[in-house]
């Protein structure tokens, strides 16, 4: 799963009929070290808030997440991080 | 879903017969934070026009959206955005 | 679908069976905006030639178009592109 | 497979149900050459800790990994690196 | 397929079941024309040696190769690479 973080909802009233019901956010990778952190759109399975750090599934998963096969969903939230625990690590070393 | 803003057509007469009937437009995805924002070709379920903001689907699940799982296409537009609400971001803080 | 070029061929005498009778072609992924355009390995459907652009579908939506699922291909030309037609977009510009 | 450094956990209370007694750890790519690895979220297998060397499988394996396939996750530690040996190249040369 | 040159083995001792009889080499994808060219990891399914250069699947299709789906592989070779010959072209021209 990709860690994104929540920032902003998108409306689109002309699309396909199974996407109806469907809340759609916009999410933002998070723990990228570039600063081409990814911009896109997920459809949320847990009612996950702006703001929020989430998790985020994709391709043919996510519509797994959606439980429906045919909703054409390729990112989905399936859950909101309550807290990460990483080890320190030095630059540059594996 | 990608965030992507369509910008043109292509026209392909030799092609696989179950790609008849698709309309395949150019998209350019337009969110991600980088210059190097990719164009690439996608199957408009929508009746999207070229100018405007789409949501794309890929992968399988643009199989999916096109609603017969033979047809070979790995990009779909599925919706057209009509507005997005964004949260304001300081840079490089998460 | 990727626009790609077709830019040469490869041969794998010791490959696994069901790739017999694949004609295997190089390609060249044209419209990314970095100079790190990607090479690689597609399965022609079409009759392609080297120097013609083409559409690459990729992943699953490969198999599809060889209409087998146990041909192990990954990547596959589905159309040759005869136009584009793009609109004209000022640099960074949404 | 991707090879990936094992370098922490994350929680999420509120996620999909069938999430629940999944472990999710959060995983480095470490073999790119690049400076941008990327973390993101798996869901151990095989009894991983942090600090270990592991394989992740991507996409629908993870699934297939999982044993389940409506289990929504999309990355899975498959095993523990033990050793690797690899050729020594001089750097450019293909 | 992606074009890679086999630089390596890897060993695993504690793995899923189902990974047992794989053997996993360490491969670098050489024909992206950027530097950061990704190694990765690939259960070989032709007999390939270091040093060889190969056509790997990713994704569902290496699956596929492996001929069994319920085998957590995610990448495959699946060919050796007699030769190449890739037409010149002149750098920046599409």
């Amino acid at each position: 799963m990709r860690i994104c973080k929540v920032i902003g909802h998108v409306w689109a009233t002309k699309k396909q009929d199974s996407l109806n019901g469907q809340k759609l956010m916009v999410v933002r990778e998070t723990e990228t070290a570039s600063e081409e952190n990814q911009v896109f759109v997920a459809a949320d399975m847990v009612g996950a808030g702006v703001g929020e750090e989430v998790l985020v599934v994709t391709g043919s998963t996510a519509r797994r997440a959606a439980g429906n096969e045919s909703i054409p969903v390729d990112s989905a939230i399936v859950g909101i991080i309550d807290s990460m625990e990483v080890m320190k690590e030095k630059k540059n070393r594996k």
